[in-house]
């Protein structure tokens, strides 16, 4: 089972209402499904291929239809979650984090995130108390191949610098099933993972690594086109010949090492699918982290 | 056979060394593969869902690993080519469009080019004669998504008012094999075909069309995804259930109507690709349509 | 007096409560300044630099301290006069045109109004009638030493193509006041001169050159260099060597033939009063284009 | 005299051609005008308002006509300028610092220049020795009011993290002479100041603050316009009016404290003199950084 290719709890446990060491919850709320998997023991965690934690999957397919309202609604429940998920405010500034290559579309929700997300830590000294705003600082660290830095190295040297009260990571993510591009949201305090994400992380941004609180955001917006293969193969192949999960899983994995391992699949209109994603994200988390601002001020300073 | 969907005609023929109606010709320069398919007769076109013209392709390897001097030779022979494809200039301009959108990395290809060609319309009015320059104007017009107007339109009425001598389109293309991602460039006199390239024109850019020669120039950037789960599919499949090519031709269609069909595969290193073919094309570009200007000049000047 | 070089028709008249051939109303409504200038006879014209016709100021120095109320306010009020002067639609499309260079930012307000501009002409095939929407198309069409091609060229031929009901050209201007900077919009039914904007343009853009009505839509974004200079002295002579406008109007003449004439004054935060006036632009227009959406649709539809 | 509002050490000096505490020596090569000034006490630092060191000036007429040649020339001169002021390579990395906001052309110099320089840093595990080549990253850290983090806070904590062997800071200038914009490149290892800069920096980038060398190489892209309007007065005051320097000082304090303060001035073709300098400067410094690559080989991974 470890072998599905996915950044998706939710994904890695396929149609399985249940198993062991793993707790699974799935309501609906305004036309939005939500799923909660909590990853209990260091035994499932091998076996999903995910750390023990919480993942939220926010999920609505209206989303793909670039429909405002089903936008809005997704926000504003993604800001409730955050907020429940975050440590209470103080002075200290959350450090948002865009992941991910401008340059590449599929790769660019991060650093799309960041240009949203309303940042104050420069204007607060002073009359910090009087504003009522939260200090936040946002940074999109770019990749290695065009700084020479990695990305944990510079997230790791600012968190020493600015000793944040959490970060938060925005990236994109790799599902298994296309249908859940650009429609749903996962949120997790697992942090990022090496070879995760479309740009494929080196090493690993969590509380582990950087000693505070690491929150992850993410939207899939890529398959990887082995997996794409193996979906493909799977749909096609006549009952007789259907060896099952395990033979197909194999075959994953064999594609994985030829020149297929470099390619992903990804829909024609991914720039509006990541103009919606990442106006969706910042608008949740500028809610969560400016409980004292309106949504229509939130609206208007995001304009 | 008419079912692959590739835009590159020498894709269509396949393996086949001979075909009804078609001259096949494929030679070697400087560690370059050519190969020349002319489709003769409506037969033929319609067979291979390709117009009757030329369609030369040069392919080099090397290009994919960003190899600087592959990259210069490829450059040379482009222009070559090129030249001896265009009528003798005269006064009138050559109007070079960049087609696709920048907003995808993959479909970026032509307004990529754009920016690096030498325009000099602008800078001839008097000294013409002496400067030696020859006169090149280029637009890239952007979608239809976002402007609201067809591309053909834009350079039909640009053209009805510039009296180009020709028009050179730059565009993004699909092949079916992924391994010609990024190392192949396909020149033909065809223009651009509706349903072709990786936005999916939806109208000709063609002499007929226009009423002044075209000439195409593409490397193709990705494969559509039922391509690949197609060829996966051939791949794997054990001999015995090899039902042969219109078996998988069949497949293949039936996969283009599912969601499938608005599903692209390309590298997760597009940005870097699309960023060499635009400096080769237009490096290409550069050289024929400027023939008093060295190459040392060309390069400062495209720096 | 016709030496004040300035884009905004109210500063050509300076302080002048009455000028022979010039109507002038000035008025307030919800904390903006309103004036309307028109230019009735060919007299005034020559003498102002300006041809005749109406030009309409809307100022709110609020703006410049990044209000997001008084954006709105501005935006509605401008969608208010948008509306007032364009001819009752019909099925034929209005054309939008974001004059000047994305890569120099206070020549950029126009290309960053299209980002913005509600585009529906390609979206209204079948369906006009039941959508409600109106017909809009947008093009930025670059700067002549990029392109090669005049934008008077590129409009001209598009209109011929596409025959519009209007067209709206977006461009930013200079100001004799670097006090206006940000925070005055004008719309004039005189369409843009020769000369004029931060670009310079070489050729009008005018209901006579392109036979529809042409409405511009500008906002000051520098002042010219020469213009500074020339009021630095007048605010620094002292009484007795003031030697009068006349004195002042020749030096400004004369330091426009030195380096000086090739620079421009402009905000350190440029960025961020393009990008809140191209929102308030683009939403002014989007209102008065689209009587059927709501506000509320607008600004989702923005995001 | 301290009252001259420049970034340039040469501009400080004015037409003196000695000044207690200071050498300065003025040469020629290859139509190159160069001028060092080494400012020698601290009494002399505070009376020119520089910090004591080095600062040499590269200066070249032509690159303002965007003149190929010219720029090649200036690149060599400044790598080889900067192979002398660098210590002696070992493994550890040398850090460039792109200073200044992607989004405000005039202060878009060292964004412009990291995306041009060679970075090596990610590929040299293993390999190094063989390859020859040396190790570079490099980042733009963005503007406080973008990020909510200090410039000088992300390079200290990333020196931190990397221990760079030397830092190389990119930034635009602002200068007295407007006719120095674009053709005047200032090399000097006092690293970045307070104020200075066309962002105006508000903490010190310095050996001091930094715990290794820094290295700053600026172009002078904007004039203050308190100091153009100061020098308009100058040139167009009267003889017997002139009341000298310190009355001219006074007064381009005066209008620094007015809204003038604010402003900048800088050429209409600012774009084309960014990526000229960019190009200049990402030479040079590749030539410094990477001494076993040849000029051609530099040249096309540049490309």
């Amino acid at each position: 089972m470890g072998a599905v290719r996915t950044d998706l709890a939710m994904e890695n446990l396929g149609c399985n209402s249940s198993f062991p060491g793993v707790d699974v919850h799935r309501w609906e709320e305004s036309d939005i499904q939500l799923s909660e998997v909590v990853i209990r023991t260091e035994d499932a965690a091998r076996q999903l291929g995910k750390p023990c934690g919480n993942y939220l999957t926010l999920e609505c397919r209206l989303l793909c239809e670039h429909d405002p309202d089903a936008r809005l609604a997704m926000a504003n429940l993604l800001g409730e979650e955050l907020s429940r998920m975050l440590a209470p405010s103080d002075e200290a500034p959350v450090l948002v984090v865009g992941l991910g290559n401008r340059g590449v579309t599929p790769d660019s929700l991060g650093p799309a995130t960041i240009d949203k997300t309303l940042v104050t830590r420069h204007m607060l000294s002073g009359d910090y108390a009087r504003s009522g705003l939260k200090s936040v600082c946002a940074i999109a660290p770019g990749v290695l191949g065009v700084t020479g830095v990695e990305t944990v190295e510079m997230v790791e040297s600012l968190a020493h610098k600015l000793h944040p009260r959490a970060i938060l990571c925005i990236d994109s993510l790799a599902a298994r099933d296309s249908g859940r591009i650009g429609c749903t949201v996962q949120i997790t305090n697992t942090g990022i993972q090496p070879g995760s994400g479309v740009g494929n992380h080196r090493k690993a941004l969590t509380q582990d690594s950087l000693g505070v609180e690491v929150i992850a955001v993410g939207v899939p917006t890529v398959v990887y086109a082995a997996t794409l293969a193996r979906d493909a193969f799977a749909l096609l192949a006549t009952p007789e010949s259907d060896s099952g999960e395990e033979a197909l899983a194999s075959m994953e994995r064999e594609l994985l090492g030829t020149e297929l391992g470099n390619l992903i699949v990804t829909p024609r209109d991914i720039d509006a699918i990541v103009k919606d994603c990442a106006t969706l994200i910042a608008g949740g988390i500028n809610r969560a982290l400016q409980p004292s601002l309106s949504d229509a001020e939130i609206a208007q300073m995001m304009d």
